[in-house]
């Protein structure tokens, strides 16, 4: 009777047959899963003792006796349940009685009459739960990734930063500035020639500043704007030759997240453009940024125009990625300028040399490659160019495997220029299109140099031969063919032509993002319990030690919810035979599934006083936990209907 | 004082700023999360009366009033927070009071102080939440898919189905024979022929069937097996030539499942071919079931070989996938025989006969080509040959996303053959494998003609024409051209020159990739608070309603407890002014939310006898509630002492 507690054995099955063996040899057997377990801070039976649900005898505080366990129920056991079917009437004998510790115990035959006809070779516990990761995923990850009933801390730290930055908001007092929209007749925005205005407005408009510390409200059907960049004097942008602005907001209607990328000062002299906008709104590609939508307001106080992008949270730019580092450390370091080291290298000498100088690893440049060809073959095949190939235009998400195994790169920005530099008096504005798609060839070709050398100044006239003789001695010939052909004639006539370059290693990158799919749902698969524990467990504590329900104070003590309130005693605070807590999550989770299973296993309840002692099964429990929430929510619902009427 | 008891604006922020006005209108402001809430069940308030926590008044039942909130503790209010830093000494004054429904409270005044001399541009709240699916993805998926705090069902029952089939046991009464290894010498199984013993061991022996029943509990490293194929007669693989069974089977050092496909009735000759089955082990590609190892075992009775590979749970073949719909209505059937139907057809229209014929999308065949060349290439550049390239060898897992968004293709049981026809005469055993590569790729065309044709019947030489005509008809000419080149000579010299044939829709492929990791991402962004909360209510179960701790039977009525039980009460049995209960899970997981973040919110609990009201910050309450599990878990390493000692 040392296991009694947890009756393991499902019905009809004997005791210590393998389903029993399984269940309650589960975490001795996995040290791995012990540990997880200890790792909830609340089992002290996971501190390397191996002491599982039933490896030792406990009692619940309120509970003096064990629940007989199912199979000694049907009094011939699994003799009888192998036995000729002409038995089973012989099995519908109305009560069984038992004696456990003393006591007699009775029970229907309902359940040992059952699932006697047909064997079935397998048979499956009514409750699932997460059992270990497969194995072709913790060979990569073993060290890092133990198993746990949780997600890995390094990817639930990066979704909780990724949501973390979606619930940002403006700092109301860092935006004192009042709306100086009924200024806006003296403000030199509105001059029609837009250009002329944006070299104009910072320096003459003495309340520019004012206008960068206002935050609207609402931007059409955008609110709850929160600026991505800090505040203060606004600098133009390299790219663009104007001012701009993003900002983080949420739409009205969907309540989605947005980017917002504001062109400030700039008035369109005709919508011809909006029909570039539609065109980019179709392009849709994992690694590119999708534009949504182009309006212009006053809201912020002067001729804004406004472009909508998706919103990736906690995104960083290639720029900071990969350029931030102060120029010594990059490839232009001395080393490659030093006459004493041998050239060239071999594979090993070179992958050493590329960490000394924080070179970027060749298979995540590939990667890149793969990625923004991609991107770029998407954009080129909708009659589009993307003409913003800059590092501090390419978003980099997902850094939470293996280095390199989920990195992501967006492209960014796509269609700025195009309505900037949108000319209303061509006849047909997208004939320069096919030149702007051979200058993305050559961007994308100056953008791997630079990524090559680890350093923006790979691409300068001057350095062109220094930079290609590092990717030379440091990559992959493969990788110095690639760029050659991007930047010098003759150059591939289309993106397409970039394939043959990149070769099998498309089936490396295939791989990589199969990996990383399984290893995803491995995750989810720890966490997918959780969420309905959680709510069977939020219902369950509505329902017991509630003060009163329909002016009945007693509710909570009386009927079923007197029988989950032992129930909830027989889970929480059970005590060990010396009268000490029994903390076990595997036991809190296991008796949770079971009840909302609706499990044939019997326990037995035991009150506080030890007077009365209870023999149900998990399904009656369930039955009472069913109905008593059921009162509850009427009781609510008859509130709805009192104030509808 | 109508929303009092959710004091949702943040420290130092005025109430009614952008902060509280984002998170009191959250619910509102978005149907779809509100109908999420009402999915719980738990929450009355989702039924399209948008009733969010703080849109109506409510009291819980055992306060009376409303903790007054946080803006209006500090007296200035905003004012106070935007003026000068000056003022800031004025602020340290000891204690501020504030009435609230006649009764006066009083409150430090550090928390208003804090944040006064920074202004930040953002701020965040100091918790996190699921906010919305990224725009990026509700595109595809708004109409299925809707906004939810929990994973999607359909990908939810997806990973129940695998967790289901991983906690699957063999039925001990379905494998009632004993084991007859003690009869071994009496068995035809000793016989060195083992290709002769395999054709005669099933007629023969008398106790053979008796064998099939019997299932050993421990076999080599690995137990708790489970037969995965029905029992009975068992019959020989048409593909081996021998009889094999597989079981699933936990490794006793593990924990993790695998595949064990054993084959009955063999004795290795000699140890030459584990050299192979080493090689084979180093083979890793994700679309590729991985074989661990070999060994030999009498555990069955038998003489048999076991070859462990991993094991994907609720994956089915690629022969059940698309080939086990009876003949007629494959596309075999008439209507590519009448003539009265014009041909070719436009491309629109051979989709909408493809569907009537149930003909396979071509986007999917070229999904698997992609995945099985993907696998091929990295068999073979491992000096290896596949050998098995049959839809019964070929594993299809993940079905949860659109049509062919996540199926994955996993080649299996490679290397049985490798072993079962091993020479163990030959001077090199890979001798033979170029031609084998060449055979895979005859395999593969094969395969794919079939898959075009959806019918076994299509690869069979008098068919062949036919077969090609029907390609031709209903899929494109890259297809067609594919199938050819892979059946005819002259046929590629290896794998990669197949790859220009895919061409351009790797792209699409890794896009496909890309977008399924983002939707795991997005649904593992769902589930991953749930974990933590589930923990968080499970260890403040453990300290509520405790009957005693050490002996001390009102240890949960009193200090710390007695906030926790009237915190309990707040979060759980909150009622509105008529005194019916009042549900709802935002209320529900915000609370703990914040207190698991120890937030300085206020709230004011009062005790069920309203004679006690206290007011308490969420921190306070935080440490009351670490202290006390601190008291429980310190008992409980109490009694692992006594036991050790």
């Amino acid at each position: 009777m040392d296991n009694v507690f947890i009756p393991f054995s499902s019905s009809g099955l004997p005791q210590g047959s393998k389903l029993s063996t399984y269940l309650t040899s589960r975490v001795p057997d996995r040290p791995e899963l012990s540990s997880a377990l200890s790792g909830l801070t609340l089992s002290p039976a996971g501190k390397g003792r191996g002491l599982g649900p039933s490896a030792r005898p406990f009692t619940p505080e309120s509970t003096a006796n064990g629940s007989p366990p199912q199979s000694a129920a049907a009094p011939a056991g699994p003799a009888t349940a192998a036995g000729p079917p002409g038995q089973e009437a012989a099995d519908a004998a109305p009560l069984f009685e038992e004696n456990v510790g003393g006591t007699t115990y009775y029970f229907r035959a309902e359940d040992a009459a059952v699932q006697k006809s047909a064997e079935p070779p397998t048979i499956t516990p009514p409750y699932t739960a997460y059992v270990a990761p497969p194995a072709r995923l913790s060979d990569a990850q073993a060290a890092t990734h133990p198993a746990s009933f949780f997600v890995s801390d390094q990817l639930r730290e990066a979704i909780l930063r990724q949501q973390h930055v979606l619930l940002m908001q403006a700092n109301p007092q860092a935006f004192p500035g009042a709306c100086p929209s009924t200024r806006s007749e003296d403000l030199p925005t509105e001059v029609d020639n837009y250009h002329e205005l944006c070299l104009y407005l910072p320096t003459e408009v003495d309340n520019y500043h004012e206008l960068c510390l206002y935050l609207p409200t609402e931007v059409d059907n955008y609110h709850e704007l929160c600026p991505l960049e800090p505040p203060g004097q606004p600098h133009k942008s390299s790219t663009f030759g104007y001012v701009t602005s993003a900002y983080k907001a949420t739409n009205t209607k969907s309540g989605q997240c947005y980017c917002l990328r504001r062109i400030h000062g700039l008035r369109l002299s005709g919508t011809k453009c909006l029909q570039l906008v539609a065109l980019w709104s179709k392009v849709n590609h994992s690694n590119l940024v999708t534009l949504r939508e182009l309006f212009t307001t006053k809201s912020f106080g002067d001729n804004s125009v406004v472009m909508v992008y998706d919103f990736l949270p906690a995104a960083e730019t290639l720029m900071a990625r990969h350029f931030s580092q102060p120029p010594q450390l990059n490839g232009f370091a001395d080393p490659f300028q030093d006459p004493s080291i041998p050239r060239p290298y071999s594979a090993q000498k070179n992958a050493v040399l590329r960490q000394q100088n924080a070179l970027i690893p060749e298979p995540l440049i590939w990667s890149y490659v793969i990625q923004l060809t991609g991107a770029l073959r998407q954009v080129h095949s909708s009659g589009l160019a993307c003409r913003v190939l800059d590092p501090s235009k390419i978003l980099v998400t997902g850094e939470y495997a293996s280095p390199g195994g989920s990195d992501r790169l967006h492209i960014n920005c796509c269609g700025v220029l195009d309505v900037l530099l949108f000319d209303n008096n061509a006849t047909n504005p997208l004939a320069m299109v096919p030149h702007y798609q051979q200058e993305d060839l050559v961007s994308l070709g100056k953008l791997l140099l630079a990524l090559s050398c680890n350093s923006l100044l790979a691409v300068q006239r001057d350095n062109f031969s220094t930079s290609i003789s590092i990717v030379e001695r440091h990559y992959s010939a493969d990788l110095k063919a690639l760029i050659m052909s991007l930047l010098m004639p003759p150059r591939p006539r289309t993106i397409e032509d970039v394939m043959p370059l990149i070769g099998a290693r498309f089936y490396q990158q295939l791989d990589t993002s199969g990996r990383l799919a399984e290893r995803l749902e491995d995750e989810l698969g720890r966490e997918v319990q959780n969420g309905r524990l959680f709510r069977l467990l939020a219902k369950m504590s509505a329902i017991t030690e509630r003060p009163e329900l329909n002016l009945e104070p007693s509710w909570a003590e009386t009927g079923d919810r007197y029988m989950l309130k032992l129930f909830r005693d027989y889970v929480f605070h059970a005590v060990t035979d010396e009268g000490r807590p029994f903390l076990d999550m595997a036991h809190v989770v296991q008796c949770l599934n079971k009840l909302d299973a609706g499990s044939s296993d019997k326990i037995c309840l035991m009150s506080r006083d030890m007077q009365n002692v209870l023999v149900a099964t998990y399904a009656e429990l369930k039955q009472c936990f069913q109905r008593s929430f059921q009162e509850v929510f009427e009781e609510t619902l008859a509130k709805e209907d009192a104030a509808a009427s």
